[in-house]
């Protein structure tokens, strides 16, 4: 089964594609979709657009995990990040792929093992996990690689949004 | 000129057609996008989705004009709006169209001549500048409708997001 974990935002957009069979895990390819703020709006929407449709067409997942997202501070960055997640969703959605969510406790307690644990501690277990030579960077990457490892712990009773 | 005005929203999206030809408009269609609340998520992105494309695809439109979402007193719904913003810029912008947004305040500016009007105001220009016997309705088509109107009257100096 392939996942394809999504960390959404606007100005980058974290994903990680992992493999898992058998109880194993593999990391296939990870990365971001890193757009600049002299873009225009619709062109960066677009790149997530085209980033999300280029990965399930290499790499066909079976599913989607994204992270759910929360209000901070900054009013102008939530209502940005929330429509790259909608662009994201909508990506895999008209594939037809199945969309999981998950909160960020969620994934820290699949991965870690508790809800409070720190950026660094869940980067560390990415890397354990998937046998990385190094931390996966940047955060947004490695924060998607998450997501997907905690979907593939919930596969069972989990349920598509 | 034809002009696609949306009104996003998540639960509901607005949207009105208006041709603008020799200083005159014309109402082609209006409605809502509506989806219940017991829809997955997904398939609630994808209804906004289809239904852009297809008035993309029947009225061929120049440009779309779309409100700028604001954080209101509700975390979640204007999260789920956003995210269906994202979805609705995202389907016109594929299309190569280009995607003009306006405050309110520059809606109600151009509709009623003042950033303060009332909702009731800004319909009852809208039914009298489109020689309409109603008021549009609901709310949300009414509003599309009125920032389609905006639009032709920036259309000189607007730039594309």
């Amino acid at each position: 089964m392939i996942i394809l974990g999504i960390d959404p935002g606007f100005a980058i957009t974290g994903y990680g594609v992992i493999k898992y069979e058998k109880n194993k895990l593999q990391l296939l390819e990870y990365g971001v979709v890193s757009t600049k703020k002299e873009m225009p709006f619709t062109q960066r929407l677009m790149a997530i657009d085209e980033k999300i449709r280029e990965l399930c067409d290499i790499y066909k997942p079976d599913c989607c995990a994204i992270e759910e997202l929360f209000f901070n501070n900054n009013a102008k960055t939530a209502i940005a990040a929330a429509q790259g997640r909608g662009i994201a969703v909508g990506a895999v959605a008209s594939l037809k792929i199945p969309v999981y969510e998950y909160t960020p406790l969620q994934v820290k307690q699949a991965v870690v093992g508790y809800g409070r644990a720190e950026k660094k501690q869940i980067q560390q277990m990415v890397k354990m996990i998937l046998h990385m030579e190094d931390i996966p960077r940047p955060d947004d990457a490695a924060d998607a690689i998450a997501i997907a490892i905690c979907h593939s712990q919930w596969l069972l009773t989990a349920k598509p949004i």
